[in-house]
């Protein structure tokens, strides 16, 4: 009997030195676990928080995640700069954006833009707004965003380009009707990012985690393409390089570092 | 008598429902309320540390603001790095740049933009002077600063620039008499922002609020007409978009979060 | 006697008015009073640290100042990065660069640049050497620094280029000999700033506080005039534009700001 | 006997004063001397925090060092954002990336990147992979990364730039086995740096110390390389004042700024 455990344990460590020293697993992100509310609602304070820390949105711009046990509510903050966000401050929907329960604040102008986008994408569990400052540049010129490292791999081969002024004529650029919703996720199609002609850019995820990281690559990807296409031609990641590297990336570990920078939630 | 109070209070619960769930109307700001001057110039300081905290003024620049109940004297500090303003520095002014009694410190010497602009400008409430750094490349070369995105909207179609030596010859490029403020404020016009050739730029607002978060936009504004004029050829925002977008913005949302990020006054 | 006080304070407030209102007096620099070796050595202290604080060094670069009684005497710390220097590590240096007294710790190798400069030019007293991101570009390149706007007019007309190949060939690009040292200080002339191919910069002023200020305000006018250039054909500062405005910039407010964010020396 | 001391101090005393006021000695780097295991992995610490801190590296990218007795082992954290490693969390490697004793944690995927250069270049004592936001945009276009000023030196002539398609077709564009370890070091050849396409930078150095620094600086010159571009054609150092310049940083000086800045590690 003793032997037996003995064989276990060693082959539980040989597995485990596989595992460890596997190149193809090592350092790759893991499906995270069933989600609580609870959980749910402390990733999204953490998200607003990191998107403000990390210089994706200012005093403007949102983030949402659709509840994880019933999809078609979400879950998002009133109106409030995302620096300031507490749990208190999450209200929750429905995906004609119509708060649950008695409403007990205001809520953003633009909620239009995630609800639009939860009805016409079921994958999608989290969705960033922001007015990100690298990426506005791409939404009014002709040029397309497109990977310019593996960190970018997500945005794949281009990047559409929303503009309001397609479906509504003049407006004020804003989203706030479920009919500019439903044009805006038209728009995105099954890409993670959409760009706003003369606003901003919104940003889609399985999670959370991944819209916020991705949203902090997107900007960082802007950046970089802006810089090299002053050096010369672009070498873009091919479609296979991109969908290879964005499968690749550790989420879990830019989220961590994230996090760290925030510390303990209040 | 209590069922109608009852059916009273209902009603306005309802209301209350309508206004915040109305996509036209939420989140936009707000007309404030009568202002004490008790209040004017707490808001006074806090504009001059914002400006210092959110890099729209260095050691040198200024913002001043008209008086709540007497429109022909305004408030500004003596000459003081803005980051180091307390209400104790504030002094009053008439609208020909002289102090109101006893001066008690040497006033900014370029005062004469502020009283110049509130001579003119009955609708001016706020004046900024800064030399923001993204804005002096735009008063120095041909290219229009215009509208990028809708936080920018308030530009309008086009940013006159004031050529302090089409109306004094060479000089220092400061405004340092009432005669220059006159010209300062008849280029500026009806316009929101007058940049200044060689020197920086002046904003205007119909609150403190208003001019700070503006003052803070022209610069935003800038940077991304710059970073996108490289990638491409722009599409600004149409006269009618920009007029449209610079009604929706909720100033007070950035005010507050720029009043967070300094703490309490001292 | 009592009439005679009050017409006497009364001619006092008067003066003062005029004094405070007076555009071409108001807000300027005072001459400075003199200076005792210790306050001397303390300014030199804070000049170090405010060259780091507002990025015009990183680990390397170095600030001198001339004795005040002295002049064939000048003050510089021993070889250690900016951030890190205390009263304790200034050293005495005569105009050879050696040191006064026994010697208690090395100095920086680029010493030369300060005791050639002193040599030629009777006028400077406090030298700094940096390696300014923003000027680098402007010493390998064939544009010249020009000022963009009126904090940048100290640099009058053009900036010269000292390129140490002109006169010792291939070297590791430093100014380590009192013949390298001439060299510098010639092509220097009667020039505020010498760029350095290769290498940073120099900048010259009539105090410590003069020299950081300017080698301040170098960084930030060449940033400007980079930006600028890519905008369209700049309107730079005339020269007489230039001079007036360097005549005109009040030092001490900036100064005064960089050492408040300091904060007290240890 | 005494007067035989007295003289001998003496000449000491001289021979330290020749030395410290030596154009061609002073400032340089000296030898560092025999490093422990302890002081090794305290360096190893330092490492990734002043990457991290001094912007070279975000969540990700790494820092490894060869064993100071065991020139066939080399120590690195395991998979973790470089700002949070401690001592506790640096793995020891053979020179095929098999961790030494039994494993204890998760390593980089991207470990293949050290274990290849080691295998290659018995002279590297340091290894530092990031994705600095400056070099990449070098990686994807034809502008080669040449010294713009002496703290670039030590790049020499030009910077070779790995295309991992060339070796491997398609892929997620990281460096996770032993062959592509092999390719990636064969690309190095003797230079200090590799740039790589789409993906980051490697740096090599021959001390911990040596590696950050290098890391450091590639960065800035790639900065100051794209700004100078804009400009107008550059003058690059020559090979021969490159190769002097390498030879002049005093490499301890940054790196004691930069341990300062991080403080005392916990």
């Amino acid at each position: 009997m003793k032997i037996i455990a003995i064989v276990f344990f060693a082959l539980c460590a040989l597995a485990a030195v596989v595992f460890v020293m596997s190149p193809g697993l090592a350092g790759q992100a893991v499906a995270p676990a069933v989600t609580t509310k609870t959980q749910l609602i402390e990733d999204l304070v953490y998200g607003n928080r990191i998107l403000y820390n990390e210089g994706v949105v200012d005093a403007f711009g949102h983030i949402s995640a659709r509840d994880a046990q019933n999809p078609t509510r979400f879950h998002m903050s009133r109106s409030l700069a995302p620096s300031q966000v507490t749990s208190k401050d999450i209200l929750e929907y429905d995906l004609d954006c119509n708060t649950v329960g008695a409403p007990v604040a205001v809520g953003y102008g633009e909620r239009f833009i995630h609800c639009g986008i939860y009805r016409a994408r079921p994958d999608v569990r989290a969705v960033v707004h922001a007015h990100s400052l690298s990426l506005i540049p791409f939404g009014v010129t002709k040029t397309s965003l497109r990977p310019v490292f593996h960190m970018g791999g997500f945005l794949g081969n281009s990047t559409p380009i929303f503009d309001i002024r397609d479906v509504a004529g003049p407006t004020n650029m804003m989203v706030t009707t479920n009919q500019l919703g439903d044009a805006l996720a038209k728009t995105l199609g099954d890409h993670p990012v959409v760009l706003m002609r003369g606003h901003g850019d919104t940003v889609v995820g399985d999670s959370v985690q991944q819209a916020v990281v991705r949203a902090y690559y997107a900007e960082v990807n802007a950046r970089l393409q802006g810089e090299a296409a002053r050096l010369g031609t672009i070498t873009f990641l091919s479609s296979e390089e991109a969908a290879k590297a964005a499968e690749s990336v550790p989420i879990q570990r830019a989220w961590e570092m994230f996090k760290t920078r925030i510390g303990k939630l209040e």
